[in-house]
């Protein structure tokens, strides 16, 4: 089959890689029929050296069940079904919990973690498929597969900046990135009842879609100047919650520099850092708090589907531009350039 | 009157300085009959720069009302009074959310940061005496003030960890640090429910108070070694919250260690460095949280006074030694030597 390989910064390639085969009686084969690019997977586009690739890539997608080990007993061949990012058991103690990124089953993983697998290729082998997979009750033609397929990640990524910076009616919001998850972190902030939303980014389509989702406020300054307007629009007290959706040091600080005593940062954009100010003329002085990590989206998948299945939210509105294989290489580039939001692929 | 005086590391003098008086008509003056050394006072008495001195010291105090400015209504002349360590109005909307110690009144300060006032003297004015002071429904000899005087601080202090740790009866807590704050923090999680309690300290004496406390287990190992003794007592899976209340880097790696996936590290420990790793590798993997910072015990001394009185808790047993103000600069060197846990000070 054919499948999305980067060998290093800047080069992604779709090459033939030997079809998946069932290793364990618990995986599931999956024919993809829909995936994406990820802003994620454009920091190793920008920085991943030759001697760590090449690297399968893709950790988004829906697609057809073909075949099941003999122990799964959630989904059967024929059904539509969408992975979440992160490979889980869905039944361990975290996962109970709901933190299937912190699945303790010895098989759980990132798609990313698996060296052989990717959802941007024609085929994938699903470990812990009765965990991992959720049945989808459409079509794989249906119009709502983009929506349903950021159930894979930006949207729960997006939700579980909200759920975990505890979004409700009584806080306000800031959202730093106008990336796909910053946009589906203001829809879901906008679900979790804030009525005021601030969108902290400078691409004109992407804010207007951010507005589409529920940003009462957009600002496109940074730095010092984006941190003095969200003061002036916070009465300037500074704002409850921050969805950080970037991952890198200069939203972290911007992130510190707009929060209201008390406040949280809640962050899900991958850090580029691994230290970072959280002292006393940082976090401490005002009991600023910090949370958030890898979403653990399978948690959230039930709850947000109902909304996409009815038309009340249309997420997949971060799909700006679809390709097929062929085209991933492009899309990549497309999306580093900044000429796309968020690619869709049909394989 | 006489006031204790630090002057840099190591040295501390008590001296006779002005008498306070009424500034502002918001103030109140206050007899100190009770207070004491915090372990806070360790960290300028370590490490001051004599060109930073001299500094008044001392930020917990019991007292009597001796005169009033004509804007103070909630205090009178006689009443025997708490002042937190942070100065607040009590009705800005800071405090109003129960954050004293983000107050935005412009006279809020820390005792700390009022170069001419202090606790550790005969006598102390108080800015915005309506919204600082608590009166006590006691005389000044009552045995019930040393632990009416860690309403102050440390207890508030530890009981604040707790909170903004979200400890409850579902969550195993472990307490880095066998100090006054950190014994009180397990006062305050065996208050709020939690069932498993680690102290991790090495002091005998301490960590025996800490099981009197409440303290289920005792982790005197610190390092890898303390993080892998927590891990065994929590089944592997770590514990579900750290109050941290030392402020040094390996109290903080100890706490990033020990924590459990989605886990809270919960800060009141003045932090002794402003950078920290809160990256892939430290917090975010597995959604690890941090919180805390200067407690607002204001908003805690209603809610605490009562089991006071009715005999239900003692957080007086911190002290462990009584001195007057003769004795301030040896109380200083004895807790610096751990030959004291906490120093009472009767001027």
């Amino acid at each position: 089959m054919r499948a999305t390989l980067m060998y290093g910064a800047g080069d992604v390639r779709v090459e033939n890689v030997p079809d998946p085969v069932i290793k364990h009686p618990t995986d599931a084969l999956v024919r993809i029929t829909a995936s994406c690019v990820c802003g994620s997977d454009l920091h190793p586009y920008g920085q991943m050296k030759p001697q760590d690739g090449p690297a399968r890539m893709g950790h988004e997608f829906i697609g057809v069940v073909e075949d099941t080990g003999p122990e799964v007993t959630t989904v059967k061949r024929g059904d539509l079904v969408v992975a979440p990012f992160a490979i889980s058991d869905n039944t361990c103690v975290f996962c109970r919990e709901g933190l299937h990124t912190s699945c303790s089953h010895p098989q759980a993983n990132f798609w990313d973690g698996e060296p052989e697998e990717g959802g941007q290729a024609e085929a994938v082998r699903v470990p812990l498929a009765d965990g991992t997979l959720v049945k989808l009750p459409v079509a794989p033609d249906s119009a709502l597969v983009p929506s349903l397929l950021t159930l894979s990640d930006v949207f729960g990524t997006g939700y579980h900046a909200a759920v975990s910076g505890g979004v409700n009616e009584r806080t306000g919001v800031t959202v730093i990135g106008d990336g796909a998850v910053g946009l589906l972190a203001v829809l879901s902030a906008k679900r979790l009842g804030a009525e005021q939303i601030i969108l902290m980014g400078r691409h004109r389509a992407r804010t207007d879609l951010g507005r589409e989702f529920g940003a009462t406020d957009v600002v496109p300054a940074r730095g010092e100047e984006g941190i003095a307007a969200v003061r002036d629009l916070t009465g300037g007290q500074g704002t409850h919650v921050v969805l950080e959706a970037v991952g890198h040091m200069p939203a972290y600080e911007q992130a510190v520099g707009i929060l209201r005593p008390g406040g949280v940062i809640s962050r899900v954009g991958v850090p580029q850092y691994e230290e970072a100010p959280i002292g006393f003329g940082s976090l401490f002085r005002h009991n600023l708090r910090l949370a958030g990590g890898p979403a653990p989206v399978r948690a959230h998948i039930e709850e947000l589907m109902p909304d996409i299945l009815d038309g009340a939210i249309d997420p997949g509105k971060v799909f700006d531009a679809t390709t097929d294989l062929d085209g991933v290489p492009a899309a990549y580039q497309d999306m580093a350039d900044r000429k796309s939001l968020k690619v869709l692929i049909k394989p």
